[in-house]
């Protein structure tokens, strides 16, 4: 049967496993969910992903949510391209990077985050920019300083291959452009952006691309 | 060369490793940063870990971030007893459960974050337990749902031995209790919660029995 994604063209979490999907090279429909108006916390999604997060991912009417949860799963089975290398501690680096993004960066700068921020804690929109900008650049920082530091980063975060690292760190990019965030101090990611977007996977999953982008 | 775990007795995410190192049956030296005394900002702990978060694993001068990083490194250099199961969609369930500890819940309420909204949005002691609140009984609804609603679900959080979600749900739930959630919603987490603690490997990574306990 196949595969379904339930996407968000702005969701990075949903942008990452766009990228994995394609650089597999499988073909899946995708479902939009929209965001803004709150489509994630009707019960017809909750009952297929609780947490009322995007993306889920469903095969043969079961459900994946957590974007990082569906990309060990696709690469687990569809080995190649493989998205992880194959040394234990290089598999390591590569996911220490991805969990520095996905676990240390996104989840404070999601959409129900700001929310949350707006709404509970009355921060007006500059204030809003200012938290962004402090948590994209404490973990880029880090990011940039395990990249630039190790002889194991080549054309991508490990190596001359796109991996679990790159997808991670591509949507995330993508936000901080968005908040004008200041990227000059991250050389190394920027270099590695710039050839991520020469990859077909990547070019076709970005946001602009997306048949629900605005 | 022995391994080494950068802890802090508190750290959910080093109570995480320390419970995967017990199952392991591996011997580790513990070095103790000191949290509250903003050890982990410390030059010579950033020289190991960029981020400055707990915990770090090393080995062999090689040193490993991201405390799921290091879990998955460890179960694939030490295999027995598994921390997965077996089959990619049972893997994936247990890794969704994970992440959903790992970054929907636990960065919004560690340390860093609590001093952030201290410092910086000046909430006070009461807004802080309410902002934690907030986000623990989010993703435990949801972790609730995900357990209860599943006949894969067993004595532990995937089947009748205990492993990564099991791993991830613990030290979430003694830092629930810490700020005085009320757990009877969860019932199925509760009953898992009772079914590790009679699990040596997890009651001897408890943070009360670590030698930095005060």
């Amino acid at each position: 049967m196949a595969m379904r994604l339930y996407t968000y063209y702005r969701s990075s979490a949903a942008y990452r496993v766009r990228i994995a999907l394609n650089l597999k090279g499988l073909v899946y429909e995708a479902i939009p969910v929209h965001l803004r108006t709150n489509e994630q916390n009707a019960a017809a999604y909750r009952a297929i992903n609780p947490q009322g997060l995007i993306p889920t991912l469903t095969e043969d009417g079961r459900a994946i949510g957590q974007s990082l949860a569906i990309i060990e799963y696709l690469d687990e089975v569809h080995p190649e391209p493989p998205l992880l290398p194959q040394e234990p501690r290089a598999r390591a680096r590569v996911r220490q990077i991805a969990f520095a993004v996905a676990c240390d960066i996104h989840p404070l700068n999601n959409l129900r985050m700001l929310r949350h921020l707006k709404e509970r804690l009355r921060q007006d929109d500059d204030a809003l920019t200012v938290w962004q900008h402090h948590w994209m650049a404490e973990g880029f920082a880090a990011i940039e300083i395990l990249l630039a530091d190790s002889p194991d980063t080549g054309r991508f975060c490990h190596g001359n291959t796109p991996g679990l690292a790159d997808i991670c760190l591509v949507p995330q990019l993508y936000n901080a452009r968005r908040v004008g965030l200041d990227l000059a101090p991250y050389p190394t990611m920027m270099r590695i952006e710039a050839a991520c977007q020469e990859v077909a996977a990547f070019a076709a999953a970005h946001p602009a691309r997306q048949p629900d982008a605005e």
